[in-house]
């Protein structure tokens, strides 16, 4: 029997989060790696690993399921060592599943070499052909291993060298952590797309992950971006950072990251991703003004939208829908009773707080656009007599190509119809988005970010973008 | 290798979810019994089951895990059928585990017969007593089967009949839901404590339910509280309604089910939980007053109050707390590093909500008392200048023996210290518990509410409750 | 997706091995039932359990697959104490699986009480009806529930006395391994149906078994059966023996236990069972002789008559087919391919041991009778001029009531077919069973012994030994 | 805790069976695979693993575990196609455990290539340093990953081009099966040390086993061998046989493949192995006759060698042992109790068969020698007045380097002691060998068989053999 997950997924999914951790004493590197893949799990939920190294030797455990079902105490305990990396993915598909897992463990001339991941190589398809010509065989079908094989063809006399020569073939997002024999290399492409910081260990060490939640769960200090074309290296107390490439002219952070990837808590580019959100709704506030009685968030991701727009507006602020928190996993396929009633199965609406209200709900984003309809039609069931559907980024109008899943440019319904027919076919009362010098404005900056979601301008050509499904070539 | 969970657990535990239904027509009972489940997943994490009859066989699934693991499309198949029952529970420890998930299901001169509890029979081990010493033998531990064979061995031509005559002799919380042959009986006891809800199903049918929530989600229609005392039976299209206990002189409602257990989209007793909390939260302000620059919620359970005190006081609402979604399955025991840092895999602080306020932080109970200290230092590690914790109840200074575990008498935090003594264990700068009144005018009402676990006047003798964990008795 | 055997199975399937030990010093009680069970493999390969009681509680552990899966050492540490018993079951199906693995433990007025049960009461129907309307709840589908719960019910100051008073109204075959706080029984029927032997432990207590194999491995000495009627204590270094019961005028054991499911290396009734095989041998060469080239057992059941009948009749012995030993628990169905080719998957012929040759094939039994025709044919494509098939027991005829399970009375093809009719159905150039007299003769008694399956003539009224299905109540 | 096997196992383990198959059709080819594996069951027990082409891609599926586990319906089903090859494997130790799995996959720029492996490359350590460095990454640990990256690299049009060009160097035993997109092809080493066989199968297309039992069993006619230096391609109807290598001047059949690996019902080099077993037994008979009552059989391996023995000198054959068929997957440490008293988990006497009588006891190889002391010992103590242990090959004084592991030399009892050392280590009242002679004229031929692991004349220079550990290199 087919699983079939319980709602259509509406949603972008991220494909990574990554970690790294190096220190001169060796006490719990693999919990420690548990507990940052833990702090990391909301950027992939399906497969998670953990690659250790003693000084020698490369221990990997690797598994589909969530990070804290995954490790347990026996799954951890041999996996002793001073250094390591972990990975957590969002989807591993059909029969490659396993093979795709991360880290990537491969021996090579130079001894051990594990690579987790978290972007997108464009021109992987190209890579991967070239590889093969040199008669190469793959095993698996990701840009991870073809990362880690040229590494391993290399020349150079040190990984860090290895990397400088090959890094400048590698067109596309790709926040990287290595693990060698005795240290573990974090990489950032060099138009930055996805987040990359260090800190240090409370207990000595160095970590490194894609997200600063994580280093602040270790308890790190020192917090510091890796920066784009940059190759900073841990090995037990110490930390060496070169500037491997030039940043790109045209640095090209991903915005969607602030808009609706990162944990609240999490920082980047030196802003806090909750203060940002804030900022969006205040934005949204401005731009889009409206006579009402109640903002309400779509729980989570909108929640701290709505404190800003609530205070920019003066509109009060109040929950308007409960979220099941269970949700996620299910692979029931509904009844048609349940069908009916669309999003019922994820939320249920607070009719005390929306009954006679004129309702601004705010949302982070519109992709293929199913649940916004249902949505707004449930706070409409639940009282509302104005529902005015409010967005904190302009309408997506293309795919990205630089690690985020949001299916091709045709499943996108802003690629299809205008903010009108968007309105109409949503059936709220208005929808506006927020514009992109408004969302620019609350990131703080105008330029250095990649908006080729919003805009079709891809930071790298997108001929070079294209190759991404004829991967799944030969072995299924 | 025992596993340790990552936190000890500092909250007050629910024992049980229960659902029920019985449809004319048998489409997808099994599947919307899941989808019921699924909506109160929240009451009880650790094991499921699912009883279905086809109108004279009864089939059975149970196991542990979440609801959404333990039923695949695979399990459901199978059952099929006209009436269902389903459970889910907290806890099941040791060996005994398997052995007392729910529903439990016998057989009887009666036909089958499958009982569904939540609750605790405060005399169930003088019960049972009596049960072995009329020479029956007993496969489980728990109140539930006892409730099961009292009502094989009953006199009575029908299971309504068999229930009045043995309900008189059950002390203590039952929220019920047996299934038989052909039909679904709800139940509830005479003081009402714990919540218990039917509706009508959109396609024909009825449903009973542990709260409004899982109503909600299936779309149903007239929903009605099960009332005290009440036996309520669902027969397809039919339901069927008999006063068969006069509710008790003093009526007692967990007011705990308002404070933190039940959904915020559920209602109780005609009130919404959120908005209770809310309620909870302006009642606070009111009470405790304090000079601040922010309100923030211990999320999740306490935001509606925060957006009520905010309300009341005029002091802005924010997040200051973002809390990592996945806690709750993690048994890996954290390194000296972690321990060091509290509630650090839980919580991180949102510093630039934070930073050179004077904070005031809402959260919902002080049970054991072990995670208020750390989130205060988190807090003001954070920036804050003061933190001042304001809590949604009184002080909690006895156990409760009617269904929710908060440990012993002595593990509670406010049996041993008074709210001075607690404010300087804790670090606060104030702390401050709403008054019983007040949490009263919150609930909207005076009367009918146990309110035990503050005021140690058990609406049931305590001398009757004591005999719980003698339970564990012959077989481990 | 249905499951179905490779092989429809043409095989007759004993319910169970049971086994108990009580030892003074308390010493790998779990381990030793561990490998007494592994003994008993042969006698129930569907699920296994084990309870051990360290003097007042009583732990359990059962689950669904070979003994050697199911007791890993972690599964076994838990385990402690002085006394134990286990069980393995052939066949557990459908949704009854898990509730019908043994032992079936209870608590009672008197302490625990944990049951292993190999055997069929006839009259179990009514004895359930009868607990039913006593008012007993039943949990599982089977006799054993049924023994256990007239056990706690019944009057008398101890087990041996309740067992006393109870035991007058099993009728049918029952040989049982009790468990209680601080005591091992062993009781038999008063016909001796099933084997339940005794021994001495090495190191120290008693310990008893299904089958004198179990007691081998693990070095007993003093090695005796348990009685029909009689009742034997196992505490510690002491064991007690009482005659409860008057041995039934006409004991009945089975005399297929030598035909088919005992371990040859067991002894009963003072005869070891591969030297009554190789007697049944013998005299199915007396009574059936035939000039032939070789004698070649259908493996590995018949190995000991095919040396049996060799060495009567002076035709040389040797193997002429050979068979998977992982045959068993396959569940993937034949292609088209496949299926024609019947027996393939299970057995392949040996042409040089054939060719050319006249075959006598020996085999234990025909039951079904769906395999005997594809092996001739195997036999004879591999070269054989002719094939002779001798049976080492009379044709089965009638169902066993006694806790064999050979299918109803129309599948047996004895029922349907004279031995002419079966000798073309089959296609075998001759086809002869033992006579009865020759099978007792081989065993070495004319009288004592159940055969009904051969006779009609069952040793217990066949009015009170209908009942069996009707259990398949109530809980499906 | 640390699983450790019930016995010490004292047997010689072959390291795989590989299977392929090609059909014009496609009907059941992942069942038909599953069946040939089946049959091949004995040839490694660990894991196994299956790969199917439908012309363009491969699917896989491998596990742990045996096949008839690892195989359900709902695993195969999706594994579609007209090709496929399968692999059996002894032992996957460690965290390697999955990554050594096969069939080894990869995309290469040929296409998919799947390798199934059964032998040992020799030289595969030179050869994997070579691939290391060209700058190639690996990510197992065995030589099949070599054999496939260094096809994958190869000049030439054709898969059978490739071949051709690197089969010369690799030194060592090889029967490989490959998958193609379009086709199957089976390669087996110039010396020919492992068996591989194809035949038609009934139904169209072709197929190729390591033994002919799996062949039999899937009724195929026109079996042959795969000769040394062979490719042999099926491609769906067709088949094309290509004599790439010469076949080496000193042929190199693995003679223990007779005595003690290949199922009886296999033939190889012309002879079935029944058969050349029974000749073993023959000439042991001859060679050293003694006066005995009854010769007995070590089962299962010896008895076809017991029945010859029987034969030739007229000493009636008879059971003396009955093993416990359940051996082998058990993980329980045994008591104090059991351990010292030896095999007794394994094997119980047949006191009936022994008492008062001088024994031969045939067994096929003495390798640790640690289990024939305490057999001698039980059947003395079941009443043998003598027993005479008879070996159907000569004394194994080297290791294998050739796909079977008997562990390092100084493991080998008869590396250490003389044929009267272990004579009196056993505390047989005699042992005799059979010699190199002897046992080549029961094969039926005096040269191309391998006799190494007897005389320690390898085939292959010995210098060449040493590497096979060093592998365990930088991945554990
Ligand atoms: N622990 C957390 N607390 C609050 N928000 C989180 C947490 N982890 C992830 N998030 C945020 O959750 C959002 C996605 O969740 P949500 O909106 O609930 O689901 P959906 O993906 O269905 O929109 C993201 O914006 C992410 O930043
Ligand atoms: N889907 C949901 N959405 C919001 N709150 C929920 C949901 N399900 C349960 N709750 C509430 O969650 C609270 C408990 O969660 P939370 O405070 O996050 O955890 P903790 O038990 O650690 O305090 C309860 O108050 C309950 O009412
Ligand atoms: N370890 C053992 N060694 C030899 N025979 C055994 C063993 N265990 C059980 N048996 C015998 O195996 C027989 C059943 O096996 P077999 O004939 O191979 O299978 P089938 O049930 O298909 O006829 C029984 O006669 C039983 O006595
Ligand atoms: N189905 C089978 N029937 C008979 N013999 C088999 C079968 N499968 C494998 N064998 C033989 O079994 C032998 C190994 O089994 P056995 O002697 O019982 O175990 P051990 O490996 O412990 O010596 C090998 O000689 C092999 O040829
Ligand atoms: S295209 Fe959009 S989602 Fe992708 S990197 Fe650019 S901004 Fe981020
Ligand atoms: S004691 Fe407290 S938790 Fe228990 S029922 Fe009463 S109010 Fe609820
Ligand atoms: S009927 Fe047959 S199988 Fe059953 S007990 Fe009697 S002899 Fe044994
Ligand atoms: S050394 Fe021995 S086991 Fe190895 S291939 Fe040669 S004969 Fe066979
Ligand atoms: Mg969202
Ligand atoms: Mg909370
Ligand atoms: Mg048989
Ligand atoms: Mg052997």
């Amino acid at each position: 029997m087919k699983k079939i997950p319980v709602t259509t997924d509406d949603r972008p999914k991220e494909e990574c989060g990554v970690f790294g951790i190096s220190t001169p004493h060796g006490d719990g590197v693999a919990e420690l790696s548990f507990f940052g893949l833990f702090a990391l799990q909301h950027r992939g939920q399906e497969a998670a690993g953990i690659a250790v190294s003693d000084g020698s030797r490369v221990r990997l455990h690797k598994d589909e399921g969530l990070v804290s079902n995954i490790f347990t105490p026996e799954v951890l305990a041999p996996l002793s060592g001073y250094h390591a990396i972990g990975h957590t993915r969002y989807s591993t598909t059909g029969s490659n599943a396993h093979r795709n897992i991360q880290p990537f463990v491969i021996e090579t001339m130079h001894g051990p070499l594990a690579v987790a991941h978290n972007g997108n190589i464009v021109n992987a398809s190209a890579l991967r052909e070239e590889l093969l010509h040199r008669g190469f065989g793959l095993t698996a079908t990701s840009d991870t291993e073809v990362i880690a094989l040229m590494l391993a063809a290399a020349g150079g006399r040190t990984w860090q060298e290895r990397l400088e020569r090959t890094l400048p073939a590698w067109k596309g997002a790709f926040s990287l952590v290595l693990l060698a024999a005795d240290e573990v290399i974090a990489v950032r492409d060099p138009w930055g797309f996805r987040p990359l910081s260090v800190g240090r260990l409370p207990h000595g060490g160095w970590t490194v992950a894609s997200e600063t939640c994580a280093l602040a769960t270790l308890g790190c200090t020192d917090i510091d971006e890796v920066r784009p074309g940059e190759i900073v290296t841990l090995r037990g107390a110490e930390i060496d950072r070169i500037q491997a490439l030039t940043p790109s002219g045209q640095p090209a952070r991903c915005t969607f990251e602030f808009v609706y990837f990162s944990r609240p808590d999490s920082f980047w580019d030196g802003q806090n991703v909750h203060h940002v959100r804030q900022r969006l709704g205040r934005e949204l506030a401005i731009e889009s003004a409206i006579d009402a009685d109640v903002v309400i968030p779509v729980p989570d991701s909108s929640i701290p939208a709505a404190i800003g727009y609530s205070a920019e507006s003066g509109i009060p602020h109040n929950d308007g829908l409960i979220k099941n928190r269970y949700i996620g996993r299910t692979f029931i396929e509904p009844t048609q009773d349940m069908r009916e009633r669309g999003v019922a199965l994820k939320f249920n609406a607070l009719r005390e707080n929306l009954e006679g209200k004129r309702v601004v709900m705010i949302d982070d984003s519109l992709v293929r656009g199913t649940t916004a309809g249902p949505l707004v039609k449930l706070v409409r069931d639940a009282g509302a007599t104005e529902v005015h559907l409010r967005i904190t980024c302009p309408p997506i109008t293309h795919a990205c190509h630089f690690g985020v899943d949001m299916g091709h440019d045709g499943d996108l319904m802003a690629s299809r119809l205008s903010v009108e027919e968007m309105e109409a076919h949503i059936g709220a009362d208005s929808l506006a988005f927020l514009s992109l010098d408004g969302m620019m404005r609350a990131v703080g900056q105008s330029e250095g970010y990649c908006n080729a979601c919003f805009t079709g301008e891809y930071p790298i050509a997108v001929h070079e973008a294209q190759a991404k499904l004829s991967f799944e070539g030969a072995i299924a």
